[in-house]
């Protein structure tokens, strides 16, 4: 299946092409894995498929198919190429020595082809165990968590995102052993199975721009090596990481000495004026003290010197002084203020024991920061 | 005078702040350098200079000045400070150590002021000659040339962009060597002299982010070493290249023995997508065919191959097959384009002389591109 020739309207194999271009590997020595498989159908069908090995996305649209068949072309060229086209009829011709024809009107452009041979063995796609999420709420989700993925680690689980499916409830953990992330939310489960699987952290990076903020639903399917989303006319699938993931309950105190009720975007403004002063390379921790009179933030560094000062409302018996990467509060507090909320709970105990950032009235997140010695 | 405190709105500072900033070194040895200048007087005015020895910004302010003084703050520290404040009135205070509070409402910024007497001594900024010209036109005009300002070259006035001003008329000339712009414009002398000055082609390409598209008068000054513009509450001024610039008249051809009217949008498309085939290392000619059958341009590289083609009204006995750089044609194009014109004319000799770009019926500009051999 070497030669194929389709027609189909520019704008719309744009727009099977761009989601596609996530999983197309960068320079790579392996040129098939730099390329798009292109692959017309005798039902009428461009499949599109991008494969890194790692992730695939694939997409399908129905076009004019003169002669089914199929090639591979390098990714980047082939959206280059289609981008740049006047609207209207683009037609793609493969000759039997894989030159390929990108024509539009008096516009011609003409690639060297691989043969699909040299594409790399798709996963099976069709899991055992599924369940469905809507899509803008997967996304807010995943955005919920993946800035405590830690990017780098010698434990290859802290580099994705630990999804835990039981009881009806779908919970999402990423911890980079400095801060924690957990988001909950119930679903109805299809196979009434319990589920948990580690997701890499850049495959959720790519999921979320692949999402989008609609009501439509995801169909998740889980195979024994990968996870599979399958949404609007694309199928996104990814390697798991094989590996466990640690005991993170443990982590999170039962109780708390201290409890301050904080308005999220007072708090946030406070600490981003605050980090001004903060040299990235010394990351010099912001000094936070909570009390009746309010919560301060202070930071000194040879750039210069810091005061911040807002309202909270404050349950403890005596003030707390403290320190934390400003970074790692911003991310908690952006975190939280996803799920809409105005206001959130900090919760303490001691200058050396994690600080834990939740909703006021349910429990739908929670994040755990650790301080830092100041 | 080191103590100064004054008090100013906000957004008004931060307004002031920004032109400032295009004058400030980046990392320097001389930490003064890194600094603006403020300067608050008696009269209630503020004075912010930015001077990086080469080109320097100066606005004003009416401020509330409660003791009148000067300090010089690092520039990027200050305007980052200032725009992450909450909206209202700012307090910015220095003590007699140099230390320079800015405050506004219950957030403060501590940081180390130097004593303006570090700051380099400012040019005189009265002029002798002068003339005037509308801010949305001298910003379009120095748009029209820019793009053939030599980046580096062992010969300083490449690098810059002429002025020549002389009866009544206002030309812009730049050239790389590889192709030469000429922007001319009718202005009223007010001193009736001639000029002729090369100005830096960086304080050209901040000059053009500082002008906005109005109708507002810039006055422009001459010194024997600078140049002055002002406008609306801004001085920005620049040491002038001293050299001397090559006669360019003489490489503009008399006679054509092939000219062609071609429509600039199909043009310039034709050229983008043809580029996409062209390895920024190798830098192919792109084969540009002009007969009587139209426009065609042909390139074929490693990556692929283009073929294009467009109409055009062609004088000329026969075809002429011709190479050249994609981005000294795209520039051209745009540049001609920036006059609203949809046509040019195209005037060539042979495959080894440059071509000219030049407007269909009027002598406002003339690009002149030097071909590759093909």
């Amino acid at each position: 299946m070497t030669r194929m020739f389709i027609r189909a309207d520019k704008s719309v194999l744009q727009e099977a092409i761009t989601p596609t271009l996530c999983a197309v590997a960068g320079k790579s020595t392996t040129a098939a894995l730099e390329c798009l498989m292109l692959h017309a159908t005798e039902e009428g069908i461009l499949e599109i498929t991008g494969y890194d090995l790692n992730k695939g996305v694939k997409t399908r649209l129905p076009v004019l198919v003169l002669e089914a068949g199929g090639v591979l072309v390098n990714g980047s060229q082939l959206n280059a190429f289609i981008r740049s086209l006047p609207d209207g009829e683009v037609s793609i011709a493969t000759d039997e020595r894989l030159v390929t024809t990108i024509s539009c009107k008096k516009s011609k452009f003409e690639l060297h082809g691989i043969s699909v041979d040299s594409f790399p063995t798709l996963p099976e796609l069709n899991g055992e165990k599924r369940f469905e999420l809507e899509q803008g709420l997967l996304k807010k989700m995943c955005q919920q968590v993946i800035f405590s993925v830690a990017q780098i680690s010698t434990k290859p689980h802290l580099t994705g995102v630990l999804f835990e499916i039981k009881e009806n409830n779908c919970r999402l953990v990423s911890c980079d052993g400095y801060r924690l992330s957990i988001r909950n939310e119930a679903i109805s489960l299809m196979t009434g199975e319990e589920m948990s699987f580690i997701v890499p952290g850049k495959t959720i990076g790519e999921l979320i721009k692949l999402l989008d903020e609609s009501e439509e639903k995801v169909n998740v399917e889980l195979t024994r090596k990968y996870i599979i989303f399958s949404f609007k006319e694309m199928i996104f699938f990814s390697r798991l990481i094989e590996d466990t993931y640690t005991v993170y309950q443990k982590s999170i105190p039962s109780e708390y000495r201290i409890q301050a009720k904080v308005e999220l975007s007072e708090a946030m403004s406070s600490v981003e004026r605050a980090s001004l002063v903060i040299d990235e390379k010394t990351k010099s921790p912001l000094k936070c003290t909570l009390s009746h009179d309010g919560y301060m933030i202070n930071c000194v560094t040879a750039n210069g010197r810091v005061d911040e000062e807002f309202s909270i409302e404050f349950q403890g018996d005596d003030a707390i002084e403290i320190g934390f990467n400003y970074r790692f509060l911003l991310d908690a507090f952006r975190g939280a203020g996803m799920s809409g909320d105005n206001e959130v709970m900090l919760q303490l105990n001691s200058p050396t024991l994690p600080m834990i950032i939740r909703p006021v009235d349910h429990d739908e997140y929670l994040y755990l920061v650790l301080p830092i010695r100041l």
